[in-house]
């Protein structure tokens, strides 16, 4: 957090268009009413423009609507936020760990690990893994028999991978996450459970980040896969089979049942429920705590939650959700009375 | 996978009646579609029957409905289901672990391993600890003081099993999962918690399979009881005290409240939520994403999840939600005053 | 388990008035129904006043208006529940760990820690770790550079404390548990996801306790902070900058969205999910699987769950979840119709 850019660094690296003192050094981002005179500051919203005049920032990023608003210097661009993001990327890269190979990871001899991987104290790597240039195991990690890891991923500490699964460039691992786990495969036979051995792999594109004790499931014959760019929060159920499109993006404790498919640039809100053996469009936006029963051939917002209330006020109306088809024949046989009544009067 | 099985060695060891040729030769199995000339398929779903004709598997497992319908060689049973998950167990066993004890694992010398026990990497084993035969206990899991772990148990890389637990034979554990944790007992004294301590133990049958991340709590003064043949899958959550009967399966992101009783033979669908201190009858089906506030004291099957919609449907029909009670006495109110037309009609 | 206390020991303690011999020994305690003749017992709910005369128990802790139910020795309390707490944390101190610094442990030689600080097997402590005298780290765990943990901190084995957090005296960590991993946090430009660096810590206050494979996000800017003795059970997720005022307890499975900020003294049921950037006041009580949407201003309770049904009885009244908005236009339009019938008449 030493390191000083001027606007005109950030714009040649960042694009969009510097208005005022192109010299002006920052070294860190910060929010409109946390920035110091350091600190260059972002506005998203419009509705916050009314800190710009007390923001001790030292410059700004704004969207052109907004690149009036303000006579200190300005990075004016049409996705403020996005912009943000990149210029943190640039003054807080990820904590790096120390080079090499920890004295105390136990790296299999026929796994194969490319220039600067560094792997943190007490890893477990197995027969057969490959892991590409850059890559970063973080402490405490095991990595099972034949996986294949890409080039830059960053796994942080105590994270498991299964045997046989492959992992992209670039992919963020969580604490706690488990991929390659037995999908829940069971047969019925007299009234116990067979297992069904999963014999699938998980597969993971490039750019994936998945949260802290999220798990993924390895196929039961076939593969689960995760396409490039997906982000999955914490503590979120990915079954066998699952496959989800590149870009879409889940929030933490949402469950995605067995052989589900999910499309590209969906986005899924917290503790949402996606049944098995659905298919559901790109483009689609399903909302918290929603559980998608059937598939959903075309882009759009889906909702299943009841609304919340005060506790008594909760209860008189709960109540009559189990009376509900009572309540519409009651109605169906009024209007037919009042049907009647009205023609009558008519005649 | 390099053995292969004749048709005549699998119907001795699975049962089932032979159609065919009795020497063809099969080393996976796998679905009709993906078979290759090496592999028997199987069919479970009359609906897949015209698939038969197209697969290239060298031999089928059919229902006895379908025992016509190829003239390929195939094997007839009542269960293809189940036969084909025990077909699979012996063409796809387990990978295993290295034989002995990793030389990094740390088992402390009053703890008693039995033959043929495989130890991962990293492995803490504690104090008087006792591993049945033939177990295999994977990298970076830590069991604590006084645990007892059966034959054949099998425990994944980075289990946690807490002090003074029981695990039955042929227990599969999958990464991540936390055995024996403190079950969330409290008690209210000036708007301050104390923390009741958790004395009971978990004690988990035979055959149980629990999955990754999945947490069980010790009890609080009795303990925590997983009877044989249950299957749990990812990211659950069993409090203290619970009781699950034998042969009972539930499905990701569940949770289970305190001193809750499950029966025998259930299924319990993903993200259900069971109340504590109620009692489920054995046989009984709960579905996804339910919550069960009462005790249910016949099988049966049980539902409480809204139906989703496209999110501005939703919306107009959520907000009446709020006012069932209203729209009832509405309802009462117009039923009575048709009943005082109608009279008056018939005067 | 083997120290025996008096009576009159247990009084000069915890408080309360002693009735019947204050000689009497015992040396744990136990429900009524179970407790044998070295036992304390305690009732809590009248209901159960019955068991009283047939526990083998020596002696009881009662409330006052039980004060006269039974003949043994016993102590009369205001809050029995709170005084069977103390009794059994001090019959019952959770196991300790050997002392000293396990020879496999990986502690930075930059880590300070404090006197009686006991670190478990295969244990990593990153550079410039701070750890108070007598904390207890559990085999397996892995604390990131430069986070500092309080007094008498307890942590079970394979917890993850990322870089940089602050974890209070005498806070309790349960296996699997991951503190400090990055917030969800992205920005999106051309339909992918760009990462915005998550620079804020965890802050985590005194007595706290946090329960297995629960995860806390670090902040994005700021702090996620968690307040003095909040009380977190297994698996839930709390996201980055969110606020959890003192002595709150949430049950498993909940999850808490970016920048929520709950209040002091509530209470949060299992399954409970709260949207980000809202605010919950003080005491508010949120029940199982409720889904808040909106600041909550005031204390109370607040529930969202439909009941559930007989899943046939459900369907038949589910489906009309759809229909509310046409039902409450349907009973509209009858009682306009009602009213101009009933002003005819009247005419």
């Amino acid at each position: 957090m030493t390191t000083f850019y001027t606007l005109t660094e950030l714009v040649r690296r960042f694009g969009g268009s510097l208005v005022g003192n192109a010299d002006t050094r920052v070294r860190q981002i910060a929010s409109l009413q946390t920035a110091t005179a350091n600190d260059i500051a972002f506005l998203t919203n419009p509705k916050w423009r009314g800190q710009l005049d007390t923001s001790l920032a030292a410059a700004f990023i704004l969207a052109p609507a907004m690149a009036d608003a303000t006579n200190k210097p300005r990075i004016v661009t049409d996705n403020p936020y996005a912009y943000f993001a990149k210029v943190s990327g640039l003054f807080n890269p990820p904590p790096d760990m120390e080079p090499g190979i920890a004295g105390s990871a136990v790296v299999h001899p026929e796994a194969r690990l490319g220039k600067d991987v560094r792997v943190g104290a007490n890893v477990v790597i197995g027969c057969g893994v490959i892991i590409g240039d850059g890559a970063r195991i973080g402490a405490g990690s095991v990595i099972g028999d034949g996986t294949v890891i890409g080039m830059q991923a960053r796994l942080y500490a105590n994270v498991t991978i299964y045997h046989r699964c492959v992992i992209g460039d670039r992919v963020i691992l969580h604490s706690g996450c488990v991929i390659g786990s037995d999908g829940f495969g069971l047969a019925q036979e007299d009234g116990h459970w067979l297992k069904i051995p999963q014999i699938g792999r998980v597969v993971i594109g490039h750019d994936v980040e998945i949260g802290a004790n999220t798990t993924v499931d390895r196929g039961a014959l076939d593969d689960t896969i995760i396409h490039d760019g997906v982000k999955l929060d914490n503590l979120i159920q990915v079954a066998h089979n699952v496959q989800i499109g590149a870009h879409t993006a889940i929030a933490a404790c949402a469950g995605i049942a067995g052989s589900a498919k999910i499309g590209a640039h969906c986005t899924i809100g917290g503790a949402a429920m996606i049944f098995g053996h659905i298919e559901i469009a790109d483009g689609v936006n399903i909302s918290t705590n929603t559980l998608i029963t059937k598939s959903l051939p075309k882009p759009g917002s889906y909702t299943s939650t009841p609304p919340f209330a005060e506790h008594g006020e909760w209860l008189k109306n709960a109540v009559h959700m189990r009376h509900l088809d009572s309540m519409a024949k009651r109605l169906r046989a009024l209007e037919k009375k009042m049907e009647t009544l009205m023609e009558n009067k008519e005649e």
